[in-house]
């Protein structure tokens, strides 16, 4: 029952704040975190979840990580269980983790990197497919500056897939932001229709971080502030214009070192 | 109310290809309707749409527009108004227009081309945001093979912001997509991660349909026995895949041909 009335709390962000909690919803997600170095604090699920070989398999293996670290795991009917659920079809199965401790210092200092800023994107499933672009085209980590949605909300870590249990997304400040990127001598970049063609990869500088909007909105103050350098994606004449998420996987793919493009 | 029972029936998309109508939700939505070239059957509205000078100016438009074409015009509150939409805050404005006639025969048989082609695309945020990314990257159309959410469903529509208003996309068979390539010389590529690298600009053969399957499922098996080739979009070592729209993003640039990218 304290299960229940945690995961219905973990909705709100400030709980979520508060706690360094997190819910993680589906198979797919809670897979990803028994997976991944964090802490399971709990889980709920239904008998639904036994319907499938694939949901067999993660109850069994449920039932193993609680009883390793003596965490909760709760059974439910589904009518409880849609109390606590946060997105849609949750699959009968939801976990609790506990957020974990993140900052600059996890990047390398030195070194050809990339990295994501998410500045002011709202859409979670916009934020979710972004981290879940920059894990898998190379970078580094994905920083939410304020502004942008919860990192750790259930949307956002249902459309990343849970890859930010192993992947360095984490919320920073402006001045947090600034203050690496000149320490470690890592640029700016935005993009921006009236920016500057995407340089060949042999021009490219080796430490790059991209910061992406809101759409149609622009940077915040601060970082505009700053000068970050905008490239643009060529697009055909007329009023069309990109999702967020897909433009920053177009230009962390053309942005990538050759090292890791290959 | 004949208005209120046709936005109901087009929720279905058995309704919307019989009727050969198509409900467009929201203001941005109705707005590139009314700027498009396709026929408008009516609009419903609430009081709501008066509350933004936008909003305002939508309505003035719509008025204007359902005069000059003998469509209606209906007003109703937010209850009735929520029993016709499709979508989730549609923003007290839908409009009801009928769906173009378009075939291959819209597109140039000669000189460079880039299509996009959905196959067995089932999701509607990203089949709607793929028709929107290949209008903004200079793609000439985008075909949905079967399998492919209805590109007319309101949530496709709408991810899309309307860009099927005036860009060309639309159903086709396997059968007549693998006709019109043969006979145009339309090489069909698609994305694998076991695929070659993209080639550069230079290298690219001038006329290229990208298809662009389920996450995780293959090609349909009539495309798949025709012998797509495969490039491949370098990842990081791991887990990770790309999003579907992010990934024909990311092809659709990569491959544009030297005229478009300039």
């Amino acid at each position: 029952v304290k299960l229940l009335s945690t995961a219905r709390d973990l909705r709100r962000r400030r709980a979520r704040e508060r706690s360094r909690l997190f819910v993680a919803e589906g198979v797919r997600a809670v897979e990803e975190l028994l997976a991944s170095p964090l802490t399971l604090r709990g889980a709920i699920v239904t008998e639904d979840l036994d319907g499938t070989p694939r949901g067999r398999a993660l109850r069994a293996a449920l039932a193993s990580a609680v009883m390793a670290s003596g965490a909760d795991l709760l059974t439910v009917d589904d009518a409880t269980f849609q109390t606590a659920a946060g997105t849609e079809s949750p699959q009968g199965v939801l976990a609790i983790g506990t957020q974990p401790e993140r900052s600059f210092a996890s990047f390398p200092a030195v070194g050809p990197i990339r990295i994501v800023v998410l500045d002011g994107v709202q859409d979670p499933g916009n934020a979710g497919t972004i981290i879940r672009s920059a894990a898998a085209l190379g970078a580094s980590g994905a920083v939410s500056l304020p502004g942008t949605v919860d990192l750790w909300s259930p949307k956002v870590v249902r459309s990343a897939m849970g890859v930010m249990f192993h992947f360095a997304a984490f919320a920073a400040s402006p001045p947090q932001l600034l203050e690496w990127s000149s320490r470690t001598a890592t640029q700016l970049w935005s993009a921006d229709a009236a920016g500057d063609p995407v340089p060949v990869a042999g021009q490219l500088p080796p430490r790059i971080a991209l910061v992406v909007g809101n759409e149609g909105a622009g940077l915040s103050p601060q970082i505009a502030a700053h000068g970050a350098r905008s490239v643009a994606i060529p697009l055909a004449p007329g009023v069309e214009s990109l999702n967020v998420a897909v433009a920053t996987g177009i230009l962390l793919h053309a942005l990538r070192p050759a090292v890791v493009g290959g």
